[in-house]
């Protein structure tokens, strides 16, 4: 049997999920949804750096992350955010694309790999 | 070298495949494609149980699901199967976003990490 | 503290992280932006050659392949380049789907997750 721990589930996820050396974030929007992207992309990493304590990990430990923003145009916008809070010197692998999310009013979603 | 299994290939992709202790599924869309969003995502489902199952796996050790859906709107027919499904004590990170997908009667893809 | 490796960083992010065993590759797009999906798709698996070499990887260790196009009607394009690449013996997991990019000619986004 291996050895899984999940935190902060709801009835469909677990928005933090650790698997030995590995840790899996996932769902992750923001909650005040009156933010524009650069403040909900904001609210999701101090979420993230949250989350990541958590599990014994950090920013400086994300191995992948995926983004995804309602609109392209507001790209820089999530850059900006994401600048001012990732470890420059410990960047992840990140694929930024264009998807409409599960409310109208959320902008952005984060997902996340990191290790322990 | 590494040990990597690869099962159910076709001329572009493995649905299967097996590193060590991980088990990575992808390209996974319903046969039937008659079927609405729940339909095609419980059909989606019932393959992942037997593709898990084959890899020595199951829905209870999936640590990531990514769900892409043709229509944001019919979020909640997608849910209702997925809930219906999953193991409410061991839920994985999950993210669902909107993207049309490799077929325009093609509902639901699902991508899945899970552990052995 | 674990041992990460990371490398082809920009302001924002790294296109290669090994961790272990693992290798990430995301943020893969074509320079060449001119051409058409086929072409730039090729680009960027000659690439993902070239940065598994690095890591002391190769296309036949891929475990599982994200690709998002622009336009879903030239994926046959895409898989053009793709079979003609990937090692038919050693198919990854594999999803496609369709997003719009990070600039309006930028036609096809791929992110790799490879053993070692």
């Amino acid at each position: 049997m291996s050895d899984i721990q999940r935190y902060h589930s709801d009835q469909r996820l677990s928005r933090l999920v650790v698997h030995g050396n590995t840790v899996y974030l996932a769902g992750l929007t923001a909650d005040d949804r009156k933010k524009d992207m650069k403040g909900q992309t904001a609210e999701i990493l101090a979420r993230i750096d949250k989350l990541l304590a958590e599990a014994g990990s950090s920013k400086s430990k994300i191995l992948t992350a995926t983004i995804w923003i309602t609109d392209m145009r507001d790209k820089a916008k999530m850059d900006e955010a994401w600048i001012a809070w990732a470890d420059a010197k410990n960047l992840p692998a990140r694929a930024c694309v264009e998807a409409r999310l599960g409310s109208p009013d959320t902008l952005v979603e984060i997902m996340v790999q990191a290790a322990k």
